[in-house]
């Protein structure tokens, strides 16, 4: 069989991620036994999406998003349920797996954020209006079709939400606080000069939106950066619930309230929805 | 915190969907006991979720909605993820959750529909017009807003898809193509009418959502029965896969084009990012 | 291209599930259309998984299997799971792949008594011994290896599990309680016969098992078919939590102990691990 | 039920891993202001694990470990499962539960070689003998048990697995190959002295469970650490995939046999297997 040799055919992938050869295997062109203890999993998750080694300042900035968050104790909806799931299935992987797929809307969400920063910022460029301009006028015309900024706001830090804070100063120095997170920041003080707003912090997940996007990161990669920044976390938290030996975790009896009738007649009320008894 | 003192606390958790006492279980208030053998599984389906019996009618028209897909072969990518996932672990939980994950923006999205149908519904409840005008006005209304109907068009199938056709001939006839399904049906008459576009048929998916909207179910509950419908054809595929013993499945290097270059050299490219060497 | 003469080579996947041609899809080597609403889900689900029609006994006991569980409250770790996870990415099939994934050693494992009862049946055959006296033998010998055996025992119910009654009843009835069942069964006599065991009740996972295993579907798929069981209850728990619109469930304070310490000092800690203060 | 007076009510929770107050998250008992950016995510991994902070030693080698394969192209399962999945569902989160769910038997089981140490080196230290005596001792009775020893073997590499022995010299530059691997690499030693499979070498999932379980995790949390290692290419490989929109990904054509009969004829069958035409 000679498949390369199928001429005209174009295959069905393509993929410029790694490559295996008998012998060896090459990740975005560099040999594997090259890498492996020779960058930091911090660079070498850059070099796998981005393509290129990343700089040390770079590096040092994905640190700081990748240690933005690490655990939110019993308060994260993820790490509650992969707890209930492996309470079931002592299984590492199901409740990884669980946890990954509670990652959207309400949590973690920089998607939004970095989808918002990242199409904001190229009407910015094709504007040729100056950022401060650009961002008083973006934000009356948000106001007007009533759309909310994503990343802004938090249930307790006003003003500053420190972690966020931690993360800017941190960008900055590295001098990797660019453009479109500029735009970002410029449209966060236009909108808090409107009256009664001046108390709306951008939050941590805007900010490690912001961060990534600065980076050069797509939307849907912040999101698996968010994800993976999280699982340590939750191996952690697996760990104690397999220790913990607890099988089939339930609702405690005290946090609820059931309402289901128990007097339903289930032979009346069958006939009554038109069966016939022996049916 | 006196979280001892709970008298007047709202407890945490609601849900009317099944009580568990010592010796009974009360499935929307009837007997499980009762249920068990008592109804199909579809009809316990419908009371699950629509916490009533369905009639006999209502018990064929979702059963004629959970077989009208059954299965596509390796032409649909729920299955062939879940036969990747079960032939590394060869365990048929990780399979389902792989197919269930898969279903999405581009396949059996009936949520789409399903909400389409709802709010215009809605919106056509409070107009007074009647439904054909009302259908033409919004046909012009989502042509200007450049918006797509959801539900129509079938890569094969021109005017009619014949599942689609089943779907509805079944529905007529038990008498639940009902207001909501006929608005629907009334816009795309409305949207055919229209030059060039009067070979576009309702599909399969759309049908399926308009039916089960007409069931009275929500539309994220149509993803779920969509789900459900394809599980029993998702566990063959991964019975077949775990009897095929091929451990670690691979894409057919004949498919493929890597596009990864094979001589970045490390040392070079890691010092001129800026790394000390010894860093 | 003509894949068709790639001649000599052995393709990489083969499929006897189903197969969709340009204007039909064939289900086991039926036509889709004439199965859509001509046969019900359970009898469907059958056909996709065994590779042939069920009769009407088979698919009436298969019913009685698919509504033994239905639903069990907030009790299920797996329900549980799937409404955190919805709380904080709301979408149905997130949910579902939770709940899904949450079946394994403690939940629903009719797998292990499936597994049991086939390998144990498998012997039996072998071993031209009457069915009593291979049980007796087998319960010595499980005995001294110290093994369980799987399916037997309630938290609750002493001698008989109301649910399996039930679904032994209508399996007996149907004409489907055999052989395999039968040695199930004659094992658990041999196990009660010995003292201080008289009290313990197949349950309902293990008849499910027996059932199932008396129905021919291998041990993976009575997994698959417990999973599906449980499906609709979980549709109707997570468009509660939908309807709820509670953002981000936690584990309300007053049910946990944190024992994390909080006066560690991070830079005494730091350089006391090894680390130089500027690293 | 009289959940109020819950003064000596032991709470259903236990968690050490965080706390969060109003105004500060305690991780392991250090503030995370402190960590964000203070500390590299794979030493952050290690706090959050393991509990304390690592060493310089330590996070070198687990640094070695996370980056040890990176990505295997179309070659690992779970990957080519997130492509299919997201060509379906474009959801980030989706891909990554897929290819979760595909680490288990046959790919990165670091679980199995992990708890074969663990337990090992266990009745190691009870036995009182010198290793190499405990070690050839051992290989006899899995000989004579016919059991396999996890982590050895590979498909191409014969005695030397490269990327093992890179992981293996790291481990030994940071002085932590310490007695639990030595141990299993005398067992590999006494096993390869047998006639036969002299060219057997420790392959690189035995050597990374090995180095993992010295630096003291436990075989569930070696399988966590795994996972993690390997998302930064899923993450690669999924938003690749997102950009080459090609919605609903099949297997191709020329890469299946179909084995289903076209030519069942369904009203026949069915009445055969003893449904009434009309029911």
């Amino acid at each position: 069989m000679e498949p390369q040799q199928r001429g005209d055919v174009e295959p069905y992938w393509r993929s410029a991620v790694s490559h295996v050869t008998p012998e060896k295997v090459f990740v975005r062109g560099y040999d594997l036994e090259d890498l492996i203890g020779g960058l930091s999993f911090t660079a070498a998750s850059f070099l796998l999406i981005r393509g290129r080694l990343p700089t040390p300042q770079e590096t040092r900035v994905l640190d700081a998003v990748l240690t933005a968050v690490l655990d939110y104790a019993l308060q994260k909806p993820g790490t509650v349920a992969a707890r209930y799931v492996v309470s079931a299935n002592p299984s590492m992987v199901a409740g990884l797996a669980a946890a990954t797929m509670a990652v959207g809307k309400h949590t973690l969400a920089t998607e939004d954020t970095a989808r918002f920063i990242t199409s904001t910022y190229a009407r910015f460029q094709e504007s040729g209006k100056g950022m401060d301009a650009f961002a008083a006028d973006e934000v009356v015309s948000l106001a007007e079709r009533r759309q909310r900024i994503p990343g802004l706001g938090h249930p307790v830090f006003k003003k500053v939400d420190p972690r966020a804070a931690i993360l800017r100063s941190l960008a900055v120095k590295e001098g990797l606080w660019n453009e479109p997170v500029q735009l970002y920041e410029a449209i966060h003080r236009a909108f808090t000069a409107r009256p009664g707003r001046n108390d709306i912090p951008i939050n941590d997940v805007g900010v490690m939106a912001a961060v990534l996007v600065g980076l050069g990161f797509s939307p849907e990669e912040t999101t698996g950066l968010a994800v993976i920044s999280t699982l340590p976390g939750v191996v952690a938290h697996i760990s104690e619930e397999l220790a913990a030996a607890r099988p089939l975790r339930v609702v405690p009896d005290h946090d609820v309230v059931y309402t289901v009738p128990a007097d339903r007649d289930f032979a009346t009320d069958y006939k009554e929805a038109g069966w016939a008894p022996e049916q």
